[in-house]
């Protein structure tokens, strides 16, 4: 127990698919025995999470019959309940079974778009049943190898029809669910649609109902298209769309890694948990990443342990920089007040446009300023290192 | 000449800079003489080009005085007159003075942001008077290195204010200006903000007056983060959103190349020629880029001439691939029709939504179907490579 | 039956794992059954193919018995006799068992690496009792995720330990065998070591008889890393180490896609042909490389057929680009002959320093020749595209 | 002054372009004038630096007169002796002159292939006269964009003539260098040839004097293509070929961004900097990086004194993780000792093969194991954080 040891009131949550990962690839078999939810459950609580999110098929096997489906819904409530834990987010697995092969909203096959429009029903059902108020679409099928064989135009239409539909159908259920949709570039398909958050939050902006639809931005996702996550996340915060988010690592420019948060590039994780703290962001932190494959059953609970601990070391560094005088100096002066020019821009008059065109900017002087952004990165960089 | 000759309703534009362009790098000097905007105007005409595009400071230097601008812009509207050019599209160059080297509309400094109105005004008031109907806005360096420095949540809201308040200007003067917004996603910047066309569009859907404003998706951009192209252009265009493309060719994951139109990826070339011209996108054909640095003035104009060749080419290529049978066939096969499960997912209602969730789907069958897209793919690229 | 009909000439095959890719993925199931060893001979043959290749465990499950081996072999020699084919190619699976999840060659555990031997002994044993000449090594798990864990310098040591005993043990047999060694950059591992065809080289010239060992490229593992494959494989040309091929597709900077030969950057599978071709590379044409998972059986010997066919048409382009008098004038004439200085550079003396250092080379009229490589590479598009 | 303030004895060398560096981009003008070679030195000296490195034409104009090359030199000379600083290594610019555009040991042309060679003797006299032991070759125009142009099989034939030509120079002048080559993927070239480390390394053992050539990597070069850099240093020291290194850093797959050291993956440095500190690296820890656009001439001297001070701040980190008991219990317990199986493998015999094809190896056993390594990952990370 030290000052980064996880409580309850952190809210970090993981994946029951997360902890359960075997350990297999697509060049190797399993390498351990598939965790059970209850499992997951008993052991998260006890190292400090605050709740679980699942797929579907996370928790009840495609085939199950009802009557099995019951019984493995009673115990998890009881798994929960015995654990002071909880389910924050639910979700469906459209990717898993060869059905969906080639996409589930956006399928070309309107038998297919309906059978996912089930699928996400019922499993909007069970989980809401089991407390979650966050729904998260990661359409893992929804794209192509060869786009001769869909429309690249008609998939948008597809999909903002499925969102609709469920959107009506959420709210005719009466449940206060909130919306949020991840993107990712490709993996498994050649290229997925809507492969970035700024594509997902222009989709929103053409729904029926935009307000209950945000975003749920994953570091590794945006990562593998080289993008910078925080500018990303950052963009949805201003939109006021991030409704979830997910924690993981990830190298750019390769196949998904799912890694444990922060154990890929330090500055950008501090960044993001300097936004995520800062901004007042009140939802779940979940981890959407898995032990590597090396791991056996004790290995996987050193990657959960190791997720949430780094997640609160960088906390504690975010506050130091907050409160670092040289540091917060630098920054001020990177950043001059001038209230005559911010109120002649803040909105436009024929007389605000009249006298900035006449102002006689003094661009050479503008352009010898120096900004000393290399001393701020290097002072960051030492608060990141522990170095101050 | 033959049948991919270029004439002017073929609607092919280039950039003052992309002809222009001297052939200095990081690693270089310049290779060859600039060629001046009005020998440009000559020699794309003659070309088979339908217009140019400028940025204020391809025609007018940046320290040029008032009377040496009039010279100039006289001299040039004369050069189109007589060689039956137009100017289609104007842009500013708000990258390359030192005074914007933080930035300019998401600056940390509101006299920066000033500054850069009012450059973007008198570009504006010079390319209205040249004939532009689209504007473009290209952010080169609305971006960071240091994340510390800026925050990244205002950025936004400084690009929204800048982009509302043209918005004003562009309507109080009376202009019919189209906006089009331009995304990169790193380059000169270590990332530059609202990476993607996806990005852009969902930005606009935060302005005061979003129908004004559209995207110009760049191929080079696209691809630098490795997305699909195509992909993009299809969002934009079924947002109704684009309203100017750059055409070029890039190497994914890499600086940008700003290569001859479809001199790499060249079935995604055809995808895109495929798009813009089977969904009646009606503006100009713009290539945004430029001749290696290996060439003279003579590969100056092989390279203009083989964009707008290639294009035709690929245009062609799209006629025979919608008139092949077999191709459309499998097309068709790949996208049965079924009115009635269309029907019910064209609109929630609780009816629609019962009878979707009482319906036994077969996902086994589902799954067992082949899609044929091998060989779908395989006939698409003997179309491209001229033996079907 | 056309031009571009595969015949045993043309020496094509495939691996028993391309057509017997049965559509798994990281986030899937299975969406068609296995194609059986027998079944891929029968069909492959009648496609127009010269042999197969194999793992050990393509053939021969990991845990069969003498017995159940024995019995395979003898029905698939059958096979191969009744349908005019050969292997051409053996190699080990140590990658898919979890014994090698941190590396067969390379891991930490000598009993692991013992145990690998072992397992390659008896591959060799079966693939050169098929009738294999060539046995080629990719170490899937040769890699790591944590690098605290391994010594980057010693898995250079074990790495060669190895191969110069299984060149040992090849020699000791009597097997005329040639080595081959495959790069892949990443995945399954986080990286991979050794991870291009340039490092494999390095590498090679460091084992006790390097003259057995060369290099199989793979197109898809070294447009992983963005690398350009055709110089790669120039490379391995020019140290007289091309002893196989892989072929295949893939978008550069992403997860290890495995497309169809030819189906992405058809520019860079031209000039991999030409140099192919005009280099007398008398190997095996081997594909690497699998069917889309949107595929049933039939679409797997579209795909397998597709791979041949596209070989193909770029053999018979590369004739055309040969013979293609503007092209070869293009290219004569940026290839200037200059004996007197190519005699001088060809071998260091003091007196041809002196010469060289003494001449007074005009370095401004060097840097204006145009080189009309933009034509160029124009022209090579036209031939690709099948319009010259 | 604290422990991480730099001294001669830690060997730091900077670049005079670096320093130098005036902040010129492709899409931007000079945002500072360019530092002196002689300022340099004062400040680099002052700063704890022990010496510089330097390309002809950073010291001597490309077109200066012999006097007032010889001016230059003297007062240079004297700028190194006033401030206690040396030239440890040069190197030749190779491709800014536009008759470099497409290459000097590779071009097709002999004559600029030879007006190369001319231009490095000169260089190599300079510099070898300022004292320099290490000559340094990047081939920054060794390239192509149409791969129709050169052939690339021949290009590794030119470039190991004028290596060798060199190699014959600088032997016959008593010239005691060793060469160090320097691999990039790309930029400014579409590709560039030899692009990595290894396939430097390949080239050298091709060589008709391999012994005085080794390798100069580059972190930014290496990462550019997504490359573990610290996997590509430990095969160079493997292979005794660590003659000189380029420190800086980079976001993976994008343009060439020579960033502060250490300001981009972290982690990686510290594995960087674990490897040469334990390995027994003698040579220079030379900076190749240089100050973004955003700074005035202050920024660049805390550029220069970051840099410096993350390499001492990492190898303080690096002595903690090498002390520290419980990282060092997981390394020794995941590397476990089996003499028996080492030495077996240790050199080919009949009888050894033989007994390691008798063993009865327990893969399921094998595979069981856990590794711990998320564990070891986490506690190296918070190494790095300074938690620990």
């Amino acid at each position: 127990m030290d000052a980064y040891t996880p409580t309850q009131k952190d809210k970090f949550t993981f994946g029951l698919w997360t902890t359960g990962n075997a350990g297999r690839d697509p060049f190797g078999e399993p390498v351990r025995d598939r965790i059970s939810p209850i499992k997951s459950v008993e052991n998260l609580a006890k190292l400090g999470a605050w709740g679980v999110n699942l797929h579907d098929n996370d928790l009840v096997p495609i085939n199950a019959t009802p009557a099995e489906r019951d019984q493995i819904i009673k115990d998890f409530k009881k798994a929960l309940t015995d654990n002071g834990m909880r389910v924050v987010m639910g979700t469906t697995n459209l990717f898993g079974d060869p059905s969906f092969k080639d996409g589930a909203f956006t399928s070309n096959n309107p038998t297919v778009r309906a059978w996912a429009l089930k699928k996400v029903m019922d499993s909007m059902d069970m989980c809401v049943d089991l407390g979650a108020e966050i729904y998260v679409f990661w359409g893992g099928r929804e794209g192509s190898e060869c786009d001769a064989a869909k429309d690249a135009v008609d998939v948008n239409k597809r999909f903002r029809e499925c969102l609709n539909f469920l959107c009506g159908y959420s709210k005719d259920q009466g449940y206060n669910l909130k919306f949020a949709l991840e993107a990712k570039p490709n993996e498994p398909r050649g290229d997925i649609y809507l492969p970035t958050t700024g594509a997902m939050l222009a989709m929103i902006s053409t729904l029926d109902d935009p307000s209950m639809v945000g975003v749920n931005p994953e570091v590794a996702h945006e990562n593998m298209a080289g993008l910078n996550f925080y500018h990303a996340v950052a963009q949805a915060v201003d939109a006021g769309k991030l409704f979830h988010i997910d924690l993981n690592a990830q190298k750019f420019g390769r196949y998904d890694q799912d890694l444990r948060f922060g154990s890929e590039d330090v500055k950008g994780a501090f960044y993001l948990v300097k936004l995520l703290e800062d901004s007042g962001y009140a939802g779940p932190r979940h981890f959407d990443a898995h032990a590597y494959r090396t791991e056996d059953e004790a290995g996987v609970w050193d990657f959960a342990a190791g997720c949430m601990r780094t997640y609160l070391i960088l906390k504690d560094k975010v506050k130091r920089f907050n409160e670092d005088k040289e540091i917060q100096a630098i920054i001020a002066a990177a950043n001059p007040k001038n209230p005559e020019m911010t109120n002649l821009m803040g909105k436009f008059s024929k007389a605000n446009a009249d006298t900035i065109k006449a102002t006689d900017f003094d661009r050479v002087a503008l352009g010898k300023i120096g900004l000393q952004y290399e001393k701020l990165d290097q002072l960051t960089l030492e608060i990141i290192m522990g170095v101050r």
